[in-house]
């Protein structure tokens, strides 16, 4: 298989080394690595597999190359490719450009034993940072606003800016947590309040995502064990939680992933919340934060081991509250186990 | 003018609000802001000048209006579209899809009073950070590596995580400063070094860009004036300073940029290093940090008043050491002034 790719990650994961201006071209027998003069010594000294070459027009020096090879048919992503670059890199090439989306995605699907230490550790440091920002909200959190507490969150994610963040954490107060993606507004917390954090660091570059929902009482905890004083928040918790904990369980490898989807999505219908749950149970993660597999309704990928995935139903009740909780898990020996 | 805009920062300078999935569209008379439900709320309270529509497939929805309104031209950034999404946006339609690459760029290279006084406040919080940074380093960066240094740089770029930053900080020590895009290393900062930090943070969505190279002797200071103890490394340094404090001093709108870009050029041929300088004098910087104008020794851009850019010009002796001197100035009254 011929193939060449831009996105920094999936290049990553061919050679080891990537930066924001480079390709990898896969023909036949031969790889290149290709970036400018800026990164030539990093490039040379790191990059594993592949010949490095240096050029200020990358997409020229693809095509030269790619004519010289005389392969006739190329793999790639139309995910990856601007309009601009893929049309310099084709420019009078009498090749095949044959698109696979998500080419890179599918490759790294399976993780290597490698791959699943470093997302262990990625986890753990993740649920560490939890620890932290509870301490850190219990200090100092209340009467503070959700802009204050995002960065309270980005401090304790990142450890004062040590690690990477996944993305921006969300952190949402009562009824902005009816939002699943709630960006942060100068609500304040205090005591009674249900509060939702979503977050995650890269470690070696690798992803973590968690997310937890709390009832701010007496003890300021991001145990996965809640007790809420309304019945219905409770109600609607236990639900979530009961999703959360049986597609855990009840994952097998051979599985489709909206097999699993649908353990979480039947216990939530039953439930009666099954119009509030309007995202899918969970996706893949790795040097993406979102990657495959999709554990959604419709998604007919066949879940095997060394897959890594969240677990994350949620339950929206609109202008009231939200509940998610979130973990990773990897499949392992057939069953999914948290990371 | 009709266009369709899928950039993030693009889209934000156009109604003052964006998201990671999103879509602005300009039809004659009415403006479209797509997204999908996770962001329905915030975009409808924060959208300015523009229908929020909400749908789980923009680009289909993108299609469909711009059937309806019977446009028969639209201007896109090939840029900005990825080859997948690009096709899904014209799937079927007979519209003359007419590129032009930096189309934001191109609206946003002058700056409104506005964004010139954030542009000016991230710049400040820039350099103070960069003041926090000679303080950490005084106190704790003596005997450590490149990788803790970067570290510390992030920390006070960020204020903690307060703030975004711009890119990942540069920090190298000696000969790794000659590279002018060095990732770091495990050298040792020790007293006697030279060391060059690049680095930025964003305010207002806004970024900030700096870079300073300093002799580390008695006094840890990021000032503009350095003595350095090697003969060779001064006599660079002060061709570097001169270069960069020429080019703003006698920059004015009406100029050619590259006509800048060739007044530090000129200083550092004269002086001997003209092969060592192996970048443009510097670029636009606003929403992103790499923007219009670019001043580099091939641009015909007329420099105008409200222009935000960078001059950083820089030598790099390879395998002995690097000098970038980077400030942000904005043409104002015809003349450059340093933010």
């Amino acid at each position: 298989m011929n193939y060449i790719l831009t996105d920094e990650n999936a290049i990553y994961y061919e050679c080891g080394y990537s930066c924001d201006n480079a390709l990898f071209l896969k023909l036949g027998d031969e790889n290149f690595f290709l970036t400018d003069s800026r990164y030539e010594i990093e490039a040379k000294e790191m990059v594993q597999n592949a010949s490095v070459i240096i050029d200020k027009e990358l997409y020229k020096l693809a095509n030269k190359i790619i004519k010289k090879s005389k392969i006739k048919k190329i793999i790639f992503d139309p995910k990856e490719w601007s309009v601009l670059n893929f049309k310099k890199l084709k420019d009078n090439l009498k090749v095949h450009f044959k698109q696979k989306i998500d080419l890179s995605h599918h490759k790294r699907v399976i993780k290597t034993q490698q791959e699943l230490e470093i997302l262990k550790v990625s986890a753990k440091l993740g649920a560490k940072a939890f620890n932290r920002l509870s301490k850190d909200i219990e200090k100092k959190g209340l009467g503070r606003d959700e802009f204050k507490l995002t960065y309270m969150a980005k401090k304790a994610l990142s450890k004062n800016g040590k690690y990477e963040l996944s993305f921006n954490p969300i952190v949402a107060i009562n009824e902005n947590s009816s939002k699943p993606h709630a960006l942060p507004t100068d609500k304040i917390l205090k005591k009674g309040d249900l509060l939702l954090v979503d977050a995650g660091l890269k470690y070696k570059r690798y992803c973590s995502d968690r997310t937890r929902t709390l009832y701010l009482e007496n003890d300021l905890s991001f145990t996965i064990n809640q007790k809420f004083k309304s019945k219905k928040i409770q109600k609607v918790y236990d639900t979530v939680l009961k999703a959360h904990d049986e597609a855990i369980k009840r994952a097998r490898s051979g599985m489709k992933a909206k097999e699993i989807d649908n353990i979480a999505r039947e216990i939530i219908i039953k439930a009666g919340f099954g119009n509030y749950f309007v995202h899918s149970t969970g996706h893949g993660i790795g040097l993406d934060i979102h990657e495959m597999p999709y554990i959604s309704p419709k998604s007919n990928t066949i879940i095997e081991d060394g897959m890594v995935y969240t677990i994350e139903p949620g339950i929206y009740i609109p202008d009231e509250f939200g509940i998610r909780i979130e973990d990773m898990v990897a499949m392992v020996n057939g069953e999914a186990i948290v990371l």
